[in-house]
């Protein structure tokens, strides 16, 4: 990158404190940074960081009140200036695909915007259609009638399968699958299963970002919906016709199954499980690997397996540790009965 | 669509109550369905929602006695009828690759089918074959050797390694991985791990359908098998050597570990985890999230982790929700006993 | 492969009792192998299956006493001589790459040694760099400025992004994805979540393992580190800024979350969890499915969810499989206090 302090603060409209001139060559955390690099404090709890690291300029929120022999950028919101000073380093690094590439195999009837890049080796269906700036990178597959808006990002070897609504800035990261079937069969007198076809569609509204290997199944009517603005991390399972509200955030290998609801704000933590026809409202909190059998109001806070409410639950987990001098006390009580019985 | 009612019923087999020229020109769920849309509800427990819902017609099992002021059709499976239906509708709808694609790379001593369908991007191996009107869609990888049969779909990005076995009708859907080699490791003195070969085959039996992102590992020796109609959701995992019987359905994100075996009809929840060397009998069912370190004979249910037979699993988790009171109830004793030796 | 006892006992330095002329042409399990075909036995405990085996010969080790009446060859550890006579056979079965192909597209800047190779629809970016007599399978993407070692094979469709290094002999499978983003978003005072940039790398160290659609997120900041000859099963999930030592074997579905450190030699059995920011010293081992929340030192062995050190564990869980019993206790104790205290 290579900025003078000036240049940082400006572009971020922070307050600096210390030498204009000073270069930033790189950012980094707090404790790993090192000469010529800028790093940062999200809140007050951490200044005590900002003195001893090895960085050559510190971002820190308003609140900090101390003064430091180091240079510092006085901003409302650190991280977020950060991640705008990191949009610009990253512009230049991401290769993102420009152009169609020749190899790209569009059909006749799909539609792409002037400026929507396709890498190497993607191949667009009939009937599908590409938004303004939307990159696709290289064996992705785009199928049939798929509506795509405009600045997305697709990574490597994503498929969308046909008939499925993306919205705007949305990223998707390699191997994710959006619309394959939902797992549904009618079991048969000789005990065969016969597939029920999925004729329903998966809806991903806007600035969604989906992790790596995602896989999200189209409904069987209907449709399958990923909330505005919602992000679902690597290998998660989304089962048909779940609904998933706005500003969800659903962290790795979390599985929902099939119909149901999400309210908006949900947070889980990773490898929970969600029931199918289950209802959580919204600001819903699940600890990791929390298995989630019944619906529960907003604003619950969800842990363990079967989750419960966290305090219920931790309750019982307090219970459960101390369980074998619970077998103990009621043995010694049983002697004890023995006893006042035989006086 | 847009079909009559009396085509519909003749189509299906079933007896049309309503006028037969009504035209038909969607399918949806009954509590979603509108103006135009056929309908269904699978069993007679749903049939209040008939006369309430807003299709236009309502296929309805044969057990159902009242009379509707709407169309309907008997038939003795709705399920069973509209699936029909639906595949005539699909088969319009998914671009199913047709002939080779010129990019579709075949090595000169594989064997295709006259009606064996690549698309674009697709690789096939030497010695590998494929039947009749199977069809691959871009980005596949079939490997050395591997034998594929007729009917089948590969959705994009689906790799199938060497000397693979595959029967026909198999359904696989993107990213999902069959053939890869299993994990095991030789611990060295000095504490490295040292790669076991592993070079047994897989096979896939006729009518399976593996979900997105399923990875199925190929044996040490010998063979893993997926069983002649077995379902699999996406993301598991399927070891080295384990052996899953006929018309097994499996829910996603379980796995399975190195040689266990599953007889017929064992039907899993999501996140299932079984060990390695477990048995588990005919029609053994596994609630979600259960961990089975156990084998367990046939026609077992079983929950919680680790996975005990649910009415004991139920019992268990009665008491533990429970333990804190019974924490109360033991102080209680031991106060009055310290009472009572007092006296 | 067609080979003599003699040849195969020269080849792996053992000593044979039996007719040197005897040809192998398969290599079996014991209890599965029959005419013609090598087996072994891992240890003494197995020798009563040698006796029974259909084998042709059976390699053993030197600890074994007994003799048999079939051939045998003695060797220091029959695992590994096993591997290395295999590691010849499965040479020419499996059809590495050769040479690049000519549908393989490598940026102008990037860098090839003399013998990498390259299959059909591979895509190479700036900048990106790939060492002697490492296989590159289709569809893998290799990101700008990635270097990658030699004697590495990644199989079809693993995507590197930008900027990650990979050692040497470093095996991939199909699907899996290496430096896609962490998982990182700060929420707005309106409830949006607004993404943190991850300009992280991942480091790969020699003799890794990955499985197939295995997923490890770049780091926020830093890196990403999996430790020289670590191995990891399919779909497991390694997030932003974990550091995993040496020689851990992290069995699948597993998933470590943000932060989070491994010593050396640390063993995971399958779907275990990691939350963020935990510490777990050298050769701990967590048992399938545990739920790891809390630092633990070096050596300890865990399990459960909320893990904890595996005796404490089996201790808490046969104290909850007796939990009805000890319900029907306590009533029946407070039943004889009532009685005690009414004499």
């Amino acid at each position: 990158m290579a900025k003078t302090l000036k240049e940082i603060a400006m572009f971020v409209g922070g307050e600096l404190s210390g030498s204009p001139d000073i270069v930033i060559k790189g950012i980094n955390g707090i404790k790993e940074a090192g000469e010529g690099d800028l790093s940062f404090i999200v809140s007050t709890q951490y200044e005590d960081l900002v003195e001893a690291s090895g960085a050559s300029c510190v971002v820190i929120p308003k609140q900090v009140k101390r003064s430091f022999s180091k240079p510092t950028i006085k901003v409302e919101n650190p991280s977020t200036a950060l991640s705008k000073i990191l949009d610009v380093v990253l512009a230049g690094r991401i290769p993102h695909p420009k152009g169609v590439h020749p190899t790209a195999i569009v059909h006749e009837n799909a539609k792409l915007a002037k400026t929507t890049a396709l890498g190497a080796y993607t191949v667009i269906e009939e009937g599908a259609s590409i938004g303004e700036n939307t990159k696709v990178y290289p064996f992705c597959y785009i199928g049939k009638n798929t509506k795509i808006g405009r600045d997305c990002i697709f990574y490597p070897g994503v498929t969308i399968r046909e008939e499925v609504v993306i919205g705007d800035r949305v990223i998707i990261h390699p191997g994710t699958v959006v619309g394959s079937d939902g797992f549904g069969y009618d079991i048969q007198k000789d005990g065969t299963q016969v597939k029920i076809p999925q004729i329903g569609i998966v809806i991903v509204e806007d600035d969604v970002e989906l992790g790596s290997c995602v896989t999200i199944d189209r409904a069987r009517f209907n449709k399958t919906v990923i909330g505005k603005g919602s992000k679902i991390d690597n290998l998660c399972q989304i089962a048909h016709n779940v609904i998933i509200g706005p500003d969800c955030v659903i962290a790795a290998q979390s599985g929902i199954a099939g119909s149901s609801e999400l309210g908006r704000n949900v947070v889980f933590g990773g490898q929970v499980g969600v029931a199918d026809h289950v209802k959580l409202g919204d600001f819903v909190i699940a600890g990791a690997k929390s298995g989630i059998s019944k619906s529960h109001p907003a604003k619950t806070t969800l842990f363990w397996y079967p989750a419960k409410p966290v305090d219920k639950a931790r309750d019982i987990l307090a219970s459960v540790g101390l369980l074998p001098k619970l077998f103990e006390r009621v043995r010694a009580l049983e002697a004890k009965i023995k006893e006042l019985e035989n006086k």
